[in-house]
């Protein structure tokens, strides 16, 4: 979307991920193309970025430096990138979040240092406990929107309903959904089927959380098949089933490049049909779907896929721009409040006689 | 595997799956071929399934039917199943395997009800609490085996060993392998990310089945990558990650369906390298990979996919004859013993002053 005159500030890590900054500068050099109306706060090392910044004049003339030169490495281990990464670029940018200097940050840095300085610094929202990740999942039906997809490595009852209301307010911002359909991952659709926290969550979500349009249990093929819009399940689980789909899609793709490559038929054929091959490509393009989402968070912070070129990059802002543009956070407080006020009538009504 | 002169009595549920019992018969049909060795009990409605069998000489002449008219329905609970299914085709098909009047049993139905009844009549092997569900899964390498696929929600670090040292077995035997290499699902390779329960788990198998030649923690996307023989997780995350991999690759089938169909020029482009694409539907063909063992009962069950077709059903019995052939339960308890050994090993040297 276009955001026209609002100059809305976004803070990049400038040093996170395998290709920075060059990939974090050509993106946001994309991305200004796409949203006339940002400017960047670039945190990072300006001996570094000064001299790239001199071949990018509309980047430049949209940005500022904010100079460090700490960068937490990709594997650094979180509880150390707290405690030793308090002036890094990924610190300071999600700092300048909290302090209102900017709308959103984007990192493509190490997850797990992003994630435990984003909780720290920014905090969670009122009535959220735990943040989720949320990110898009191509689906036979278009996209849905799936988390957590490893925040945390369990997840109770309550946490995975928080995250259905959160994966609502997300698929209405980002999908433009007006009554996106929930559902929560487990190993059989029956009600009776599944890990204890799941059903306690089943029952809690249609109690507690009536405003949603909750279609119940799915598994894991519901979720390419596009029976919902939002897939609710725990990080662990979540985390598994993104990446396994992830491999598969993998393996085709090999199975079928050699296949391809097998004969000069083969190779004709290919050839032929390569304008409908590109077309299946761009489908499961994962660039197109990178940024993903720290949810439940006082203040937004987009994940960018650590190995993100330009357009990859560029993408994570656009999700932050529209983060910021749907006003994510407000849309999610006013879901929990819905849902935590029916969580007391909730329980005031289990109190009475019946 | 050719059984050669050993004649192995396979016990066959007929009237389980979507298709039975039409393509059970061929299904067994199809396997008298690839096995001439073995011999069928056939558990079902003797009215139903004569008939049936005058059109199949060479399998009326290598079976005999043990009738009975109780059916167990697709949809009945497994509670429900078990406690009126007595006399059910599924129930007398692993009795008959408890009784050492067949050596397998392979059934189309109701995978909880199989589950639940087989646990009952069959036990688990001595030293393994909880049975699991092992299959293959295809990868860049070749194949893996993947367990625990559903027959538990939850399990603990010791569950987890057990189906380490289960899968180790089991790769042995069907994909015969000398030294599989064990891999243990988590959302990160490092040891101190994941769930308590597999965090306990890397160290209970590092210490306690030390003869496993185990690779650590593996990811979701490791699965296809074939980065190891035996993928171990607990049901509920191997459930998901399974349905969530096979949901990716209708995917993207779909997505190649229309595109190739989309111009006449893909079209031909398609037919041309229809030989090509011939070898990728087969090497995705799930019918291949059909049968799945439920491991750790005292007992050979095999449970084939409930809609699959004789070829796919054909593919269930072969597994259950490899199983046979390798004694697959004598191999597993020989490897608990060892792995208990050393248990008890590691835990005289915990106790002594270091």
């Amino acid at each position: 979307m276009s955001t026209g005159k609002l100059q809305l500030p976004i803070a990049l890590d400038a040093m996170g991920g395998d290709n920075a900054p060059a990939c974090v500068l050509r993106g946001a050099a994309m991305a200004l193309v796409r949203h006339p109306g940002i400017k960047f706060i670039l945190y990072g090392n300006r001996y570094i970025l000064e001299p790239l910044l001199i071949e990018m004049p509309t980047l430049k003339a949209a940005s500022e430096i904010a100079h460090t030169e700490i960068v937490i490495a990709g594997d650094d281990k979180p509880s150390v990138a707290v405690r030793r990464g308090r002036n890094s670029s990924m610190w300071m940018s999600i700092e300048s979040v909290r302090d209102a200097h900017t709308c959103a940050i984007v990192s493509a840095g190490n997850t797990g240092a992003l994630m435990a300085m984003s909780k720290l610094i920014l905090r969670t929202l009122p009535g959220i406990s735990r943040p989720a990740i949320a990110a898009l999942f191509p689906t036979l039906r278009g996209e849905c929107v799936m988390l957590d997809l490893g925040a945390n490595v369990e997840s109770d009852a309550k946490d995975l309903c928080r995250f259905a209301v959160m994966g609502d307010a997300f698929a209405r911002a980002v999908l433009g959904l007006s009554r996106p359909k929930i559902g929560l991952l487990n190993v059989g659709s029956e009600e009776l089927k599944g890990r204890d926290e799941v059903k306690e969550a089943y029952q809690l979500i249609k109690t507690s959380a009536q405003h949603l349009n909750f279609h119940g249990f799915i598994e894991g093929n519901d979720i390419a098949e596009g029976t919902v819009d939002v897939v609710v399940t725990d990080g662990f689980t979540g985390n598994v089933a993104l990446k396994t789909a992830e491999g598969a899609a993998r393996l085709i793709r090999t199975y079928l490049k050699d296949a391809f490559m097998s004969s000069v038929l083969s190779k004709s054929g290919a050839l032929m049909a390569s304008g409908a091959l590109k077309v299946v490509k761009d489908k499961l393009d994962d660039r197109k779907r990178n940024g993903a989402m720290f949810l439940g968070l006082n203040g937004i912070a987009v994940k960018s896929h650590g190995g993100a070129d330009a357009f990859s990059f560029c993408n994570a802002i656009s999700v932050a721009v529209e983060l910021v543009a749907h006003d994510i956070n407000t849309r999610i407080m006013q879901e929990v409040k819905l849902s935590g006020d029916e969580v007391k009538t909730a329980e005031v009504k289990t109190g009475e006689p019946s």
